[in-house]
């Protein structure tokens, strides 16, 4: 693995256990606690990258599982690399297509040397191993890149411990492996609820210095309280000085009870995926609008949101835009939620930075007060 | 019908037949030759409000019988019209709801009072007469509203003639019934491709001294040729201070021929629904972003087009996208091929009041060139 020269965190303020900080990437720095959006296929579903740009979004996701079978990682580094080819020129993170390859139901087979798997879109056979992961996301050139990993029930103590065996191999490859001093490589924590393998996990990543580590297997059917507790025992044996990134959480009430047990980054479907389902973000829970109760009304999804949706259109125009599957009212949808997110997480930074009585801590969910 | 205070039409230049001027509508001016994206149900397909300002939009068309149907033009009413509705300041354009209505296959009957029809979305029972059809586009207030017209095979002489008949009754009662002083009604002038009928029907609109004259029934299966002589012959027919509609028209060509036979205003769902079939307008023709020889293109669709898709992506990340099936794909070519209808209008404008030797009347198509 390359120096970093062009990667770095500093921790800032912490508040309890909750930190924010700023990552500096080659693509410009990311202040945390961030919410990452996530751009599946090199776009973030019905947002163009001055839409991200204007909900605040500082760095967003790719998944190399799907962009390695379309349009293929060598077709992204003949356009010039995942930044140039979807145009957003802010920070990435690929992820290693790990969780993906194992999300595939009886669609793979996995060995101490990789992990066999036929393609959603063809049927065709592929291999990902700790290197060929490696050399796909440098050919993606994303800013931060993730060591393949095992994600397994996190209730099947023989499965977990034997998949941690190999998550650790593959991050000693992966590291090994990696050339790109323009990346940096995390590491990713695995070990499902188990005090045990999550330490063992923790010390052996630790001792491979990555420059930020990933907590993986999480919110893949645990309870908050069991997720939260890995996040607990992780705290204090993760190094402060690198960053932390809960894959794959959340909601807004998981990003301040996470950031709240020591989580920098973060990533979620959840507000495109909702948008989908015509569904929207409030700060007083989730609202669908294809409820009819919202035909006639003239109010915004959320009062005193600054977003474009909620500036610009009424309850009533949108749930006319789903009623009649326009695109733009998944678009609108996807706006607003992303920028709740993105604005929930900056609050929750400013509650880090400078406390006050009435803060998102204290506001929004009691369990996630740190202090 | 009111005095239309807030409706005025400048003519300020001609070439040949082709006539540049000013639309004055209370929601602001519209410079002609003008294209109308059409926002069928109160939305252009995937476009926002200021998507549609960024392209050059100065004026959008809506339907009267999808809004009617769905949200329904009390709801509309009740979120303060239109305009307010969908969040669009300028000038709006409702067709009557007719050609829709006869474009039913075997859901309507029609009489000389008015028409009767099954809704396309749950089959309910409704009925469409000239005084209906403008007590509903008085609701959804647009600035110009169309008169109920029936529109017939443009080949079937004996059809056309009987048709034409109740297309004159309905435009003076639709006359009749129009009180809004804010909105101006076009009648439509019908008659297929026959020229006796086209003179007959001029001749009793223009004496029922519309503000302006919708010139409806073509590009419904005639050839060019025969929707060319139809526009020739009433260009000297309908008052030269009036705007001229030509419905549902067209593609790029069709904007050039048919201003260059004095046609003033234009709307078709062209541009959006080719974005729709993942195709783009280009000043060489149309092309298919999932034709796979796009796939490793580094240039944009239409080199020198300033618009934010061709200034920002290139033939590759769109191929990628429509194959992905992803919504930012049709989103960002609806944008382009409405930027390009709209800069082909403004083009057209400059050529018709500042002509030159090689501009778009001389370069694209002879055949329409007007000089």
């Amino acid at each position: 693995m390359p120096d970093h020269p062009f990667f770095s965190f500093d921790l800032l303020a912490t508040r309890g256990h909750a930190r924010a900080g700023v990552v500096h990437t080659p693509h410009g720095d990311i202040p945390t606690p961030a919410f990452m959006p996530v751009g599946t296929q090199a776009t973030v579903k019905t947002m163009t990258p001055r839409d991200l740009r204007e909900v605040g979004a500082t760095v967003i996701l790719a998944n190399t599982y799907h962009l390695y079978l379309r349009p293929g990682a060598e077709t992204v580094a003949k356009m010039g690399g995942l930044h140039r080819f979807m145009s957003w020129d802010g920070p990435i993170l690929t992820d290693s297509g790990g969780f993906q390859v194992f999300s595939l139901k009886g669609l793979r087979q996995v060995d101490d040397a990789g992990v066999t798997f036929r393609s959603h879109l063809d049927g065709s056979i592929h291999r990902f191993t700790p290197e060929t992961v490696i050399a796909v996301q440098e050919q993606l050139g994303a800013d931060v890149i993730m060591a393949l990993d095992e994600c397994p029930d996190p209730h099947d103590y023989a499965y977990n411990a034997e998949a941690l065996t190999r998550t650790h191999r593959w991050a000693e490859r992966c590291r090994q492996a990696h050339r790109r001093p323009d990346q940096a490589l995390f590491g990713i924590v695995q070990g499902g609820v188990f005090p045990d393998l999550r330490a063992q996990s923790a010390a052996f990543l630790t001792g491979l210095d990555f420059p930020g580590y990933g907590i993986g297997g999480l919110s893949v059917g645990e309870s908050k309280a069991e997720m939260h507790a890995v996040l607990d025992l992780l705290d204090p044996l993760l190094p402060a000085d690198r960053p932390r990134y809960l894959m794959g959480v959340g909601t807004p009430e998981d990003l301040i009870a996470c950031v709240a047990r020591g989580v920098d980054l973060f990533d979620s479907v959840l507000p495109t995926r909702i948008a989908r389902h015509r569904a929207a973000l409030t700060r007083r829970g989730r609202i669908n609008l294809r409820n009819a109760q919202y035909a006639d009304q003239p109010g915004p999804i959320e009062p005193g949101c600054a977003c474009y949706t909620c500036r610009t259109f009424s309850l009533a125009y949108l749930h006319h835009l789903v009623k009649a599957d326009e695109i733009l009212g998944l678009h609108l949808l996807t706006l607003h939620n992303l920028h709740l997110m993105l604005s929930l997480a900056r609050e929750i930074r400013q509650a880090i930075l400078s406390p006050s009585r009435n803060d998102v801590f204290t506001q929004y969910n009691s369990r996630g007060d740190p202090s």
